[in-house]
């Protein structure tokens, strides 16, 4: 056990929570995760109010949250209202503003966790009355930014000591095993949201052919890239890019963006296709930096159990060198 | 006191190794760390061999050792065989095959030092014969590559433990305080290897004007870029960037690195007049990420010092939550 401001903000047992990964995060993979002592968010994504509502009755009883994808949901933010009315534990709002909720989601007495991906996104999220800031590094996988994890996470740290000492603080990015999980709390972190790691669970909501591919890949067979939100057409702000893998999709349209879009109405369907089949070379498959710790796909439980006893292990063996 | 297997392969006290910096490591600087209880390394730089006598000689009795650009000291390999008469503690090679040199090294009695950007980088390396590899993530000041520290360093350990478990591995990008070390050690590294944190040392060559714009700066401030090279006239590979601080050069010539190269002839001496003045607008200012965090230039003595007691003390608070 290891008790933090987390597990005590969230009433949780282990300080672990999953990410909202967009179409992998349903509500079998969130309530596995509440259900295995850490909070499970289902990932909002796009803005599928059908799938959404499933996932939440996939959930069931189990207490578990939700995370949007701020810009996108700022087209529709009925969709924030409609799933208040599920009395998520937390929702969490990331890239892009988070002002036009704030008030809405703590009237529903959900605790609001803003993830930021730099310092300025901190300090917004600080004056929109965050509950918990999810620090994410570069490691990550799926949308994200620049900084790495390991000089974020203390500057957050000291920032929020500073100017809202009751804020609470996550890290994010390229944690997957017990050794991130003690770096984050060394860091200064109060516990971590895991992506990658959760992805690669059975409850995830994963293409086999994509489990498969992570497996073999390490943790140097990734990029950030633009590429895979312009084939889609969506409009993601420049400041941010997607971890995936590299594959024969991104050796050919990344750093080639204009031309991409220019192919759209023939490059769009084709990927559209490649998505849906599974095929790992002409689409995106969206995972961290981490896969090269990641070697094998298992329940929930069994990631966040070992993950914690690891991280004891780990600190106790680290403190004992100290003499 | 904090003893690892790194403290034990190199003879010293701390698990400390500062970054061979290119004009900012010199004597003085490598003189402090090794008097401090780690091990200084003075910066090769770019085959200067009259400036790297002078540091030698100002280094005077103190173990150091030295750090060498493989790609551009292969240009002059005469240089590593005169510096290895000067009983070098430890020579550490980056950015390039490390092979050629390796035998000459280890014939003079000095460690051979590794430093890898990605696991093709280690496995070249442990190949080589490298007694020591320093894992370096993105979030690094000056040269480096993408991989995030947090998830490179523990992918390299598990690497090293199964495929060579003798060599010794520190952990570089973004570490600058007790808990960049405690994290380090947790990741499954031996020690550290820091740059930007000993650049902000009284002992370091760093111009005064350089030194306030790190101070000023937080984490958000600085960007990867080839455009500090290609001014210089300096023919890095395409695999490195530089990070640097954000500033009127990287706004003007960030991304457009070829039309840059057109303007050599203007723009080369414009660079060279605003770095030979300490201009941080219009030069490069080399500091990692980890700038957030850093808060005074200090003696190398005393930061060292409070790092290995800021690193205990994490350890041990962080091992006392585990109940």
């Amino acid at each position: 056990m290891i008790s933090t401001r987390l597990t005590e903000k969230l009433g949780i047992k282990h300080p672990i929570i999953s990410a909202p990964m967009a179409f992998a995060a349903g509500g079998a993979l969130a309530s596995a995760v509440t259900r295995g002592g850490g909070l499970g968010l289902i990932g909002g994504g796009y803005g599928d109010a059908e799938w959404l509502a499933e996932q939440f009755d996939t959930a069931g009883d189990a207490p578990v949250g939700v995370g949007f994808i701020t810009w996108s949901v700022q087209r529709s933010p009925e969709l924030v209202t409609e799933t208040l009315r599920r009395r998520p534990a937390a929702v969490m709002l990331s890239f892009g503003d988070p002002r036009a909720f704030a008030d809405e989601i703590h009237a529903a007495g959900a605790t609001l966790i803003c993830q930021c991906q730099n310092l300025d996104h901190v300090r917004n999220a600080v004056t929109t009355g965050a509950d918990v800031i999810v620090a994410q590094g570069s490691e990550a996988g799926g949308h994200g930014a620049l900084r790495g994890t390991l000089s974020l996470v203390p500057e957050v740290a000291d920032f929020l000591r500073r100017e809202s000492p009751d804020t609470v603080l996550a890290a994010a990015g390229g944690i997957a095993d017990g050794r991130g999980l003690a770096a984050a709390l060394t860091l200064g972190a109060d516990g971590v949201l895991m992506g990658t790691r959760l992805w690669a669970s059975t409850e995830a909501q994963v293409h086999p052919s994509h489990h498969d591919a992570m497996l073999a890949a390490d943790g140097d067979g990734t990029i950030r890239t633009r590429a895979c939100d312009v084939v889609r057409g969506l409009p993601w702000s420049t400041d941010f890019t997607a971890r995936i893998r590299r594959n024969t999709f991104t050796e050919r349209w990344h750093g080639h963006e204009d031309e991409l879009a220019e192919s759209i109405s023939t490059a769009g369907p084709d990927y559209g296709d490649a998505w849906a089949a599974g095929d790992i070379d002409n689409a995106g498959v969206f995972f961290g930096e981490a896969a090269g710790i990641i070697h094998e796909i298992e329940q929930a439980v069994m990631i966040i159990d070992r993950i914690v006893s690891q991280a004891e292990d780990v600190l106790r063996t680290s403190a004992a060198r100290c003499n």
